[in-house]
């Protein structure tokens, strides 16, 4: 009885947030034409494309006006639920943010992985790790490729390696060339065959809603890239490495390889595994943190 | 002596990464015309833009002639140094890889932020973590604006909320707003207000070179989101919340408003804080592994 009093609160709590919702629900449903009303034309419509936040989402699609998708109806208007995360007292919290920031001070990229084999389950909950980043509307738009098959990552290898030859000798002019020279990227990446798993992480541009129609992804990019940082978090945490790249060019042929939809395209590749015994970085430093910060 | 004898071989090794270093800088010297006669014309090298990893530093800029900065010369061939972070057993990585995920999986976007302060340490280390994320050719193109002091953060509001209240009305249509609808987001935004800080995450869509010329930041948009993604973990690792917002054409207000200069443009704005002890998120669930991992 004293665990169910205590509970009370919360229903109260949950059951405003639903009568409230009913009711919002019941004002949109008196008055349908004043939304339409306030949107204007469908080409003052598109004027929102932001000029700061550059998003293929941005570019209007051809078959846009499929976008139309009813399935949120049913979604409208969820039930809000009390949130309470443990609270650190202070002295907690300056230790838990100075280790984290050690923790992750150490990370590098790293091309030098050994082929030694890493436990399937601490990958899997790398990848659940990720799954738990923040995404536009809550789209979630991210696949996980996880590739150990000694064949596949071959083929993975092959077609990078061709179209990083091409990017390197015709494409990308003597510029990036330089840049990338000082830290000793070729187009040879004999990594894709070492390490025991290859991370492809596939952003979905566009999803697919019940009935077939596309449902889009706003700010996919950015979302599956938030994913990404949090993913190498949890590959540093384990201590595992890896290096990010964002193989130029290969995106469709490794999309057909893997059997990926078309709403999928590539965004990172990474080779992941223990670093090898003899590895090395190069000796870069990282900006201070006045460099980067400013505090208003 | 003991000591030194011991660093011998990783003096042996760092020598050798210098004299290879030398001798490929030396065999570019005989031939400086090959790399400009592999790269033929300019418009051959603009060919290089990929479909798949749609960033705004992959169109062209208006001055990007001038872009050909000499200033990574004295950086090409950086020595390399050992690598060698703490590996873990087998069970301890996965106990590790479980709290994490455990930590990480308990994050939720919230708008409901306590006004108590947070220390201001805690948030120097969380920017410190960010700081440490990779980026396109180690350019590092983040500038990270704490605000605390109130009346530049209602000014923020102000901006945010007039811009939104657009969007919302007439720019966005009915899709998006429905989309949103379900999350309860609205124009009004009283944690601008409410939250001890505002971070306001920028991306340098280049750099200025010491000789006053301007240097491609490659893949800035996702390199700053792949370190929001490592800001928004070592948040959660303090028991702070924020909620990830994405404000649509503020940045150019917000940038004047904060003296950021024009190469800098805003990708996020975070408040941060404690959540109120009131505070509720939506009763949202995350997709399962399976649904977001494939294995090959």
């Amino acid at each position: 009885m004293t665990f169910l009093s205590g509970l009370t609160p919360y229903f109260i709590a949950v059951f405003c947030v639903l009568v409230v919702g009913f009711w919002i629900q019941l004002q949109r449903e008196k008055k349908p034409e004043e939304p339409t009303g306030e949107t204007v034309s469908t080409s003052k419509a598109r004027r929102w494309v932001d000029q700061d936040l550059q998003d293929d989402t941005e570019i209007p699609a051809k078959n846009d006006e499929d976008d139309d998708d009813d399935d949120h109806g049913s979604e409208l208007d969820l039930p809000h639920v009390p949130y309470a995360p443990p609270r650190y007292p202070v002295a907690s919290m300056l230790e838990r943010s100075q280790d984290f920031y050690s923790l992750m001070n150490q990370r590098r990229s790293v091309r030098f992985i050994s082929p030694e084999p890493v436990p399937r389950e601490v990958i899997d909950n790398v990848i659940r790790t990720a799954g738990t980043a923040p995404s536009g509307a809550h789209t979630e738009p991210w696949t996980f490729v996880v590739v150990s098959d000694p064949d596949t990552k071959h083929e993975i290898r092959t077609i990078v390696e061709d179209e990083e030859e091409v990017n390197y000798r015709q494409r990308m002019g003597n510029k990036w060339v330089k840049d990338l020279a000082r830290i000793r990227t070729t187009w040879v990446k004999e990594y894709l065959d070492v390490a025991p798993y290859l991370l492809l992480i596939f952003k979905q541009t566009y999803g697919i809603a019940s009935g077939g129609k596309r449902k889009t992804h706003y700010y996919n990019e950015i979302s599956v890239s938030v994913s990404c940082g949090i993913l190498l978090a949890a590959l540093q945490n384990v201590g595992l490495v890896t290096v990010t790249s964002t193989p130029l060019n290969c995106g469709p042929r490794l999309r057909v390889l893997l059997q990926r939809p078309a709403n999928e395209k590539l965004l990172m590749l990474l080779p992941v595994g223990y670093p090898s015994h003899d590895a090395t970085v190069p000796d870069l430093k990282r900006k201070p943190v006045e460099d980067i910060m400013v505090h208003i």
